[in-house]
C-alpha cells in the first residue's frame, strides 16, 4: 500500500496523508481520522526517509504525587540509560487517558517509545502512535487496560489471596479488608482474594468488615476508626494500599490499640515508606520499579508482526514484616 | 568576538571551532579546552543561524530515591508546562557532580535550558553550556553551590532555630539534635540555628546531645536508640530530616516511650510523608516544589548581562503537629 493509494481511497491529496503522517495539526479532525483509519487498516509503514528519532522515551503519567510515581520513573530510566535513551517525563489527562493535546507533543518529538500509567487510551490516539510505528505500552499497577495494547501489571488476586492466608494461619477470625475504588479492577481482584482466602480458612465473610476506600491514607484512617470504634472489632485489618495502612496504624494509635499486639495489619504496594513505619508493615509487594522496567524494555524488542498485544502480570509476595502478629 | 577570530587566537581552523560550538566529538580534548576557555573569556555568542532550540527542560538528579526527587520534579514539571516545555530527566554522577558524558547528551539535546540538583558543576561543564547560551541553574536543598552559579536553596539556619525554639519554648532543656554529614553545609547550619536557639533559652549544648547522621531513617534510628538508652536521656530530639524522624518514632516505639508525651520530636523537610506518620510529625517545611519552581523560572527570565550569579534562598517555617507537646 503507497502513500498515493491511501490518499486515493481517503478522497484527499497525497501531500494531506503526508501532512496527517507528519503531525501537522493544518488538516481537519474529519481527515485525519478518515486518513488515520485507513492507514491503521491497510498496516501503512513508511517505506523510506523516516524522519530519525530522537533517543528518548516518553514516561507519562496523570499525576506526580503517588508514592508509586518515583519507582516507576526508576526502573524506566535504568532501562532507557541502558539504551542510550533519555526519559521525557510527562504528566497529562486524567486517571483514565491522556489529555488530546499530549499527543501532538509526542508527534513533534519522534519519541522510540512510549510508556504510559494509564488504564487505557483512546482509539485515535492508538491509530496516530501506531501509524508512525512508535510502540507504546501501559504500566498498569491498578485497572484494567485494553486487550489491543501490550501491557504490564501484576498478580492482584493472588496478592489479597497471600495477604488474607497470612492473617487466618495466624489465628485470627475477625479480619477486615480496606481495599481500593469500587471501579478499580485491582480493588475487585484484591478483595475476592480476601474472600477466598477466608472461605479456605472456613471463615465466613461478615460483610460489615468489607470497605471499599481510594487508595490514601485518610480512607484508611477513616474507615480504621469505624472499624475499631464498632462492635465486635476486627483483630487484623487488610489494607489496599500501604497508604491506608498508615492511616490503619494512625487509628489503632488514637484507639490505643497497639499494633501487632491488639490489631494486625497488612498493607499493599511494599513502597519504600512500608519499611519506615512504626512498626514496619507486613505488605504485599508489588514490582513497580520492575513493572516499568519490564514496560521500557518491551520497546526496544524488535517487533514481531501479526503478534498479538503482549499483556505480562508480574508476580506479587508477602514481605512479612513487624506490624502482624498470632490473635493475642 | 568572531568565530574567525576565536579560530586564529586558538591556533585551529574555523570549521574546528564550529565542531566545538556543536558538541562534536572529533576534536582533542586540549584543544576544546583551549577553544571553550576563549569563547568564555571573549563572551561568544552565535549571531545568526543557531541551531533551534527544543522546548525541553532537562531536569538532573544524581539519584531518584530521595523522597525530596518527586516534589523537585513536580515543581519543575508545572513551570515547563507552563512555558509549553517539557521535561528531560536524566540521572547522572554523585552528589557532588554530574558524570562527564552527561554534557555530551545535553549538547545534542539543546534544551532551553538546566535544572541540576547537584552541588557544583565542572568549570569545563559552565563553559560548555555558556559558550552555547544554555542557562542552568542549581537546586540545593542541601549543600553549597558555587558563588558563580545561580542556585535557589533555603534558609537551613532559621529552619533549625525554629525546630529548636519551638522545643524549648514547651520547657525541654534536654534537647538532642541529630543532623545530616558534617560535609554539607546545610547539616552544619541547622545545627548551629539548634546551638543560639539554646542559647537563647539559657540552656547549656551538651555534646552528648549532638550527632552527625546522614538524613536516612537508619542514622535516625540508631542515634535515638543511643540517646535514648543512655543517662540522662533527652525528653526532645531535633532530627535533620524527616526520614531520620521517622527513625526516632521507631526507636521511641521499641523503647516504650510514647510521642509525644514522653518523648517530643521534630523532623526536617515536611515532606508528604511527615503528615501520615504515627504521630503526624511536627517538623520544618522546606519550600522543596517552590524551590524547583523558582529555579525553573531563572531559565525563562531574559537575559541580563552582567548580572552576578542569582542566589536565593527560600523561607522555611515550622508545621507544628502532634509529635512534639510541653515536657512532661
Amino acid at each position: 500500500m503507497t502513500l498515493a493509494e491511501v490518499a486515493k481511497e481517503a478522497g484527499v491529496s497525497p501531500p494531506t496523508v503526508s501532512k496527517v503522517l507528519n503531525g501537522r495539526s493544518d488538516v481537519s479532525s474529519l481527515t485525519r481520522a478518515k486518513v488515520e483509519s485507513l492507514l491503521e487498516v491497510h498496516g501503512y509503514r513508511r517505506r523510506t526517509s523516516a524522519p530519525p528519532r530522537s533517543p528518548l522515551v516518553e514516561l507519562v503519567f496523570h499525576e506526580l504525587d503517588s508514592v508509586w510515581a518515583m519507582e516507576l520513573v526508576r526502573g524506566v530510566e535504568s532501562v532507557a540509560k541502558a539504551n542510550r535513551a533519555t526519559v521525557v517525563l510527562t504528566r497529562s489527562g486524567t486517571r483514565h487517558a491522556p489529555a488530546p493535546d499530549w499527543i501532538e507533543g509526542v508527534l513533534r518529538r519522534r519519541p522510540l517509545g512510549v510508556v504510559l500509567v494509564f488504564s487505557s487510551l483512546p482509539a485515535e490516539v492508538k491509530h496516530r502512535l501506531r501509524a508512525r510505528d512508535i510502540p507504546f505500552v501501559i504500566v498498569d499497577p491498578a485497572g484494567d487496560p485494553d486487550p489491543d495494547v501490550p501491557s504490564v501489571g501484576s498478580a492482584n488476586w493472588a496478592g489479597g489471596l497471600a495477604a488474607t492466608r497470612h492473617l487466618t494461619g495466624h489465628g485470627h477470625e475477625r479480619v477486615a479488608v480496606i481495599t481500593g475504588p469500587e471501579d478499580m479492577l485491582c480493588s475487585l481482584a484484591r478483595l475476592d482474594g480476601y474472600r477466598s482466602a477466608m472461605t479456605m480458612a472456613g471463615l465466613p465473610t461478615d460483610p460489615r468488615l468489607v470497605r471499599f476506600g481510594d487508595f490514601h491514607v485518610r480512607s484508611g484512617f477513616e474507615h480504621a476508626m469505624d472499624l475499631l470504634n464498632g462492635p465486635e472489632r476486627p483483630t487484623a485489618i487488610f489494607a489496599g494500599s500501604d497508604l491506608q495502612a498508615l492511616g490503619v496504624l494512625e487509628a489503632a494509635r488514637l484507639t490505643g490499640l497497639r499494633v501487632p499486639e491488639d490489631l494486625s495489619v497488612v498493607g499493599y504496594d511494599d513502597v519504600p515508606l512500608a519499611q519506615w513505619a512504626s512498626p514496619p508493615l507486613t505488605t504485599v509487594h508489588q514490582p513497580l520499579r520492575h513493572m516499568a522496567e519490564e514496560a521500557a524494555r518491551m520497546l526496544f524488542r524488535p517487533d514481531e508482526p501479526g503478534r498479538t498485544a503482549q499483556r505480562i502480570a508480574l508476580a506479587t509476595h508477602l514481605v512479612v514484616r513487624q506490624s502482624t502478629a498470632p490473635r493475642g
